[in-house]
């Protein structure tokens, strides 16, 4: 980090000296990725002037990496001519991303400047819902077929091979387009010249329709041990290529996603400090409002007991205890089968051995939980022995319960269509909540006979 | 998965028949993980007899996708020799990841049959700390000198390639074994016969040291859209590269153990379903207890109060719905934060940045909150205005202190050396109750005089 400063520094100051050669020189050593940080940081001013001195590929790879507020205000500042330069170094898939991103002006530019097959591409790729395959993917792969030989193949390769996204996979297709091979650049190589493709491929090829949700495509990265998986449509015609950095990026916006429903948020896209207080408050507000609605249920179970509560104002002061508690247990059970779910590696069918093995774990965890309590209790509060049993006994029949919710909503939910992801924390916990107070005065009224 | 179930039943049938030909047919139609989630449901005695029927090649890659039990089991049959074709047909990564999860005296086996370079390889990768680039590197790669021709490259990635995990990215190292340059596969195959590699390759190599957490690797992988990294030792010596599947799967376990921790559970890297009751049992109940005890202060606050709640029960009514609302406000700015410093759009010089913007969203938030409590506490509840105003005037302060608690501790713990995650949820929650029930004395103290 110290070192990035130093950088930023040193542009600075040769932006300043207008030592425009040894700038150029410094930044063709920087990756796309830390140019397009430091470009973050540039005036507007000086934005363009820098960009204009990178290398043509170089220059695509950074735009690529850089937000969209420093892509739009780089735009308006291109010719026609620089801009189709820039459009037509990009990967296609690039582009329809831009053009997502973009105020309808610029995609009109954009979509102008670009040539009528890489516009046909673009289109391609635009006209598939946001989230699947097909959005993410991209049209320029080299695909051979079954009958060429090694030394054809890679004659193909080398002539298709540098507008493609990668040739580190290739893809076989028969005369209807249709995908009915796979083979890697790496079997190629080690192949003698003569061997047929068809010899060499892999016949079983995993692959994903174009409809399919982008977070399968993820899903079958990670199991497969891809790097690249190809997209086809109904009829199995290959019409794209997933790579593994887009699925990377898919990956850490989902998780993002989880997260930000967890903590009862409504996702949003941008990043948090692009994110305006007005968009933060609307994505956060209404979780609030509905869990607090949902709290008076809470308030007025107590209320119910208020002429108990007066008797023993004591027993108020363990709601907080208990409630939270019950909470973190329903937590603790529903992340794990929420995060279990999202690895594949619980399904709804397992309901009956995770609630089993939930029931188990309470049992131990309430008991455990009660008898340190107890003796708190006793020692340190020196309550009478009918509260200490009263606030135990609710002790554990909270951690059970909350458990059991806990471990069988976020199940339960997914078999309904719902997103198990929404059932976390917050949902759990005003439910529990209602449940141990439930728990506590019935449990009082018996035990203190009130 | 209608589909996976029939193969199932198709290969026990098979099985019964012992029809192995077709058996054998079958099982090389399919991916290595899903004969290997296959092979999780066959019983111990079908185990080893399926598993002969695999073509060498294709049982490594199936070994690999198995679960260590399976693995333990089937090592247990193996004889020697079958143990040696196995073990020379896995990457030395697998291997090491293998070595780690058994027992001793297999260990002692599968080393004893391990050829001596194979061997020697194993030690280098063991020898690094558990979750550092070194440990999860491999050894085999190719690497190119500067002055070689295409041609010449394109040999050596012949002879050594097939021992490789990849020869989509070579590294290019000088006399001395340091790293000093990347070229691409593809670079290669679209360069010239005659080129030499050091006029085609990348001079500017993003690497990483073996002692390196393996976080920061995944950070990599996903910055700078690598699909390789190469590690590098102190002196820049190269010694293994990472491959992307790795770095995707330790992605997935550090996502888990986020998850984890926010739940406030200790991280077990087992599967939920194979971990034992009691296993699940100590991970969670430290937090239990730590959380249970420290929720003794807002007892104690309410205890101090509860003469005032004698004499104004229904207060106690609204305790539940403020302090969820407190919890649920604190955790939703900590977690967005927590997330932006996982994918490192935050970091601590931030800090006043996110403060002020967490404070102008308090107000809106808390200021919307109050509003909606008030028309409902005086139209449904119908109390006094004076407890309105006591409810509703907490609920503000308390959306306030948690929502500027809840993003400047993750911050302040990791600027400290803590992990920030810890600081989620539950612990936020804990604090933020006990503050939000002395908002509520004090202002009830002082608006209801008591």
């Amino acid at each position: 980090m110290e070192n990035y400063v130093n950088i930023q520094k040193t542009v600075l100051t040769l932006i300043e000296e207008k030592n425009f050669q040894r700038l150029r020189d410094l930044l063709t050593t920087m990756q796309p990725a830390d140019i397009a940080a430091l470009f973050a940081e540039l005036s507007e001013k000086n934005l363009p002037l820098v960009f204009r001195l990178l290398p043509k590929d170089l220059a695509a790879e950074t735009f690529v990496e850089m937000d969209s507020d420093r892509q739009h205000l780089l735009i308006q500042g291109f010719s026609d001519t620089e801009l189709q330069e820039v459009i037509n170094e990009l990967y296609v898939d690039d582009v329809a991303a831009l053009i997502e991103e973009m105020p309808a002006n610029v995609v009109k530019r954009i979509l102008r400047q670009a040539d009528p097959e890489t516009r046909r591409q673009i289109n391609e790729i635009l006209k598939y819902p946001e989230d699947s395959a097909g959005s993410i993917m991209t049209t320029e792969f080299v695909s051979l077929r079954a009958h060429m030989t090694v030394a054809e193949a890679l004659k193909r390769i080398r002539r298709q091979g540098i507008d493609s996204e990668t040739i580190n996979v290739c893809y076989v297709t028969d005369d209807g387009r249709r995908l009915i091979g796979v083979v890697s650049i790496r079997t190629i190589i080690l192949a003698e010249e003569q061997d047929r493709i068809e010899d060499i491929m892999n016949r079983y090829v995993v692959s994903v329709r174009t409809t399919e949700d982008q977070e399968s495509v993820v899903r079958l990265f990670a199991k497969y041990d891809l790097t690249v998986l190809p997209v086809v449509d109904g009829e199995n015609r290959l019409v794209g290529i997933v790579t593994i950095d887009d699925a990377l990026d898919v990956l850490q916006e989902e998780t993002t996603e989880d997260f930000e429903k967890m903590a009862a948020i409504t996702p949003t896209a941008r990043p948090y400090l692009k994110t305006s207080v007005l968009e933060i408050w609307k994505s956060r507000i209404p979780w609030l409002l509905v869990l607090m609605i949902s709290a008076t249920f809470t308030g007025l179970i107590i209320s119910h007991f208020e002429d108990a509560l007066k008797a023993y104002v004591l027993l108020t002061a363990y709601i907080p205890m208990l409630m939270d508690t019950g909470g973190n247990s329903g937590s603790q059970a529903s992340i794990t089968v929420i995060r279990g779910l999202s690895l594949h590696e619980l399904e709804f069918r397992d309901l009956f051995r995770v609630v089993w093995k939930e029931f188990r774990v309470a049992i131990l965890a309430g008991f455990t939980l009660a008898v340190f309590n107890f003796v708190k209790l006793m020692l340190l509060d020196r309550v009478s022995l009918l509260v200490a049993l009263v606030v135990c006994f609710t002790l554990m029949l909270t951690v059970f319960v909350a458990k059991l919710i806990g471990c069988s909503f976020p199940l339960i939910a997914q078999k309904a269509g719902f997103d198990p992801v929404v059932m976390a924390s917050p949902f759990i916990t005003t439910i529990v909540d209602a449940l141990s107070l439930l728990i506590y005065f019935q449990i009082a009224t018996i035990l203190l006979g009130l």
